[in-house]
């Protein structure tokens, strides 16, 4: 692990509202204001602003000039605008392992990755399993060694967070066929087999927006 | 065009910054003080910390907790994961004009660019040729109607234009080749060719890149 600094006041502020946008309990379109969250958390107005723009920048919010900012939409056409995007970034991930890896350590964090998902399965652990496939794409990370790529994919987390969230319950129901999609993967990364990867990570990418999008035409 | 409000204060400062590192005039690794640009532009301390989270939003600046603001590194790496990534969000809008498109009027927006882009290559004005190739970007928006990419490509735009301004005397002499791209992928698109579109991307995508690298060797 790198080392990581305390977040700061902002960072943590955006954390807090950020986790009441994917549990859904701040709803799409609701307002954000300033002076509520500066009162309600006890904090500078400066410290708010400044983790409106990170909540921004994360895509959980959209701030409109002389309007505030309100918690961004998530329709249809969003979902899959965002699957669309991240599976092609995902994919890319993908090729870098495939090219990159050397030794069968450079495969353990996916092997243990794969393990958690099984154990996650295995309790019927939905979070953990979540978790567990963001941690699929830090352990990529190094691999790829782009920062523009993982920053990118840092920002959209939290908005693929909360689509997961939306599905929770339908996502229980699949997770033998979701965790058999990484088994999937993790045989193409190693054979490096670059269009095996691509039609395993768009058959998940398909899976799983059909998975958000019924949950949200039920909402 | 859509309605656009007047940029907040935070906006304009970051954008002045901007400028600033796009042009090299701030070099990379360079520290920015808050309080010396606080004090150099009679701007509130907050307007200007907002201003760095959208600089760093934008791939220009990296926050370090309690070490302030530093102008972003740009290595040979940072330049080649750049393109990577970018060509990869070109190729997914190519591919999304190319499926949507209906009718000439449709083209027109793209003719017109292409128009002005033969226009700046006989005046050899380099900066209207890079300003007409962001334009081919922002007309190809509508047709993607993805929100995630579009603010990705916006984000990446200020440091796509740092790595053109570093190579702007090479892209001098490249303009006629650049300019034979766009008509390339203009037919590309039109004959809806995806495996054409991507060849050609890649390409653009690779003589751009060596000419950056070509650029930053020299430094």
């Amino acid at each position: 692990m790198t080392f990581k600094a305390p977040d700061s006041l902002s960072e943590q502020i955006a954390q807090h509202l950020a986790e009441r946008i994917i549990r859904g309990e701040l709803k799409e379109r609701e307002r954000i204001q300033e002076q509520k969250v500066t009162l309600a958390m006890n904090v500078s107005r400066g410290s708010v602003r400044e983790a409106l723009l990170i909540l921004e920048r994360r895509h959980l919010i959209t701030i409109l000039p002389r309007r505030g900012a309100q918690v961004s939409e998530l329709t249809q056409q969003h979902v899959r605008s965002l699957y669309t995007l991240v599976m092609e970034l995902y994919i890319l991930l993908g090729y870098a392992v495939a090219e990159q890896w050397r030794s069968e350590e450079d495969l353990a964090p996916f092997r243990a990755i794969q393990q958690r998902l099984a154990e996650a399965r295995e309790r019927e652990d939905i979070l953990a399993f979540v978790d567990s496939s963001f941690a699929i794409m830090q352990a990529a990370y190094p691999f790829a060694d782009n920062p523009y790529l993982q920053q990118t994919l840092d920002n959209l987390q939290p908005a693929i967070a909360r689509t997961y969230y939306m599905a929770l319950e339908r996502r229980r129901g699949q997770m033998e066929n979701l965790g058999a999609v990484f088994d999937d993967l993790l045989l193409a990364v190693i054979a490096r087999d670059q269009a095996k990867i691509r039609e395993v990570l768009l058959d998940y990418g398909k899976q799983n927006c059909e998975l958000v999008l019924a949950a949200l035409a039920e909402r």
